[in-house]
């Protein structure tokens, strides 16, 4: 968002005539926009992004991923604003006042625009995050990020929703392809895709947001007056993920577009060799032998890891 | 090389019961060694090298690629102490006093360890490197890599050699990665091996530097009392793969071993994957038809980069 000049015109305005001063800039599209305009801007990339990698239509049910953040409260209010049938799915982590205040704000923003918001409580389910956490040697994030999806999965079919829609970003989407291609992890790498398709138990996963910068995202929730939870996640804190974003927002800066460049290149030339070969590879869905839900071993993670942490609490 | 503890011991002598000083730390390797150890380590790990991508062996006639810098005469006088047969071939770029001098290193080099030197003036076979610079739009390292590979591999036959083997060294490769990865170039990715085979009128190209550091290929040309130019040539500044290895050496720099795990990785897991892929789209090698030398085209990028010169200069 650098770099706008004093007394630049929004660049929409100035092709219609009209002489709006702009407040954005986005080097990497060459645009200055005023606000009305980037706002514009926005869900009209969100909706070219839902079609261009067919993510779902408006028969389609939608339950969004909420965190509370700035990305899937922007989300939400884009897909309702396209008119999309989106309603909202929080989960309560129990991560003490991070999830307290998250938790507040996404149901004071699912009121102002008159959607469901499900909540469902961790610890009833499995055990908080913080509990999670010490009971296993795992990095938080990829422990809550299992839990996460489980539960996601598992609701949204109870529910009768068809599509788990997630504010992953651009910055999130290009820093976790840059760690899988730093270890060139195949499994991660032929995953990477803004739409995971429905199969065997799972449903359809995409992200609508893939093409989408956090400035861009957090400019557009500002510009709509959306409260979101500003602090990080405090589990987040030394997160690998943070480091490959700080080193590509360095290339970012010098050439302006390599993220978004890298992200997309891949998805166009190398995501469809990676489906070639994963063709012959494929992993085979079972049913998890405890829950029932579907799962890539004959008991699923989350099962796992709640038969570790009944483990910690009986040692403990 | 950083973070030798003073009085360190040598890792090799220790577990001989000796008590020499380390004077390198390999962090990657966790191994600190002494000048003779560091020495013998070098060369195992080229001989290593050489043996499990099958580069050559003791029966073959090698024509090192020697530019006068640290990388190409570490290597000459690593093959040499191993016991192959290698000679060197110098490509006189005619660039000023760069040339000058690592022409004339390059030759101290030659008699020091009793090898022929073959040299090659650019200006007579095609334009030295200024002039070709000054008539293209190309940037300078790419225009130089095209023709330096015309040559050596034209010259490599007329001289009855059957290898090629070029001082390229992790850094390098692993920046070259880096960059055909951010563009997902996969028609350069799919070449990027450590052995290019002979065919079609090309002969077989190899990097037995590939896993060895620039730090420590200019420690083994230290400790040899190698003399080589140690300034770099002027028409490599500002070019992207400088940018890369500063990036790659910051990850390197918090996580040793960083760089030989991207490169090595790669080798091992995704470069099946294009080789396997490649097989589909294989391109074809013709035969030029103003030189009769290999070529991807009718024309050759030689005879074709000849013909931008001689049109550059009529108009001058």
């Amino acid at each position: 968002m650098t770099k706008l000049k004093k007394g630049s015109r929004c660049t929409i305005c100035k092709a219609k005539g009209e002489k709006e001063k702009a407040v954005v800039f986005l080097p990497h599209h060459r645009l200055a926009l005023c606000k009305k305009h980037f706002v514009e801007w926005f869900e009209k990339r969100v909706e070219k992004t839902i079609k261009e990698f067919k993510m779902f239509s408006k028969k389609d049910r939608i339950l969004v991923a909420v965190s509370g953040g700035k990305d899937s409260l922007s989300l939400w209010n884009a897909l309702n604003n396209l008119g999309y049938e989106a309603d909202g799915f929080y989960i309560d982590l129990g991560i003490d006042q991070y999830s307290e205040d998250s938790k507040k704000l996404s149901i004071e923003f699912s009121k102002k625009i008159g959607r469901n918001l499900y909540i469902v409580d961790l610890k009833e389910e499995i055990a908080s995050i913080p509990v999670i956490n010490s009971s296993t040697n795992r990095p938080a994030c990829s422990a809550c990020g299992t839990v996460k999806r489980y539960y996601m999965n598992k609701y949204a079919k109870q529910l009768g929703y068809n599509i788990i829609a997630t504010g992953h970003n651009l910055d999130d989407e290009a820093a976790v392809l840059f760690g899988n291609t730093l270890h060139w992890d195949i499994n991660y790498l032929k995953k990477q895709y803004p739409v995971l398709r429905e199969e065997g138990g799972f449903i359809r996963k995409v992200k609508p947001l893939c093409k989408i910068t956090e400035k861009e995202s957090a400019l557009y929730a500002f510009f709509n007056n959306i409260e979101y939870i500003e602090y990080e996640c405090p589990f987040s804190e030394g997160a690998s993920s943070i480091e490959y974003k700080e080193l590509l927002s360095q290339l970012e800066e010098k050439h302006p577009g390599t993220k978004l460049k890298f992200y997309a290149d891949f998805l166009r030339k190398m995501y469809p060799i990676l489906k070639e070969y994963e063709r012959k590879e494929q992993e085979e869905i079972k049913i998890c032998k405890i829950c029932g839900e579907p799962s890539f071993n004959d008991i699923c993670s989350v099962c796992r890891l709640k038969g570790i942490i009944e483990k910690a609490s009986t040692n403990n």
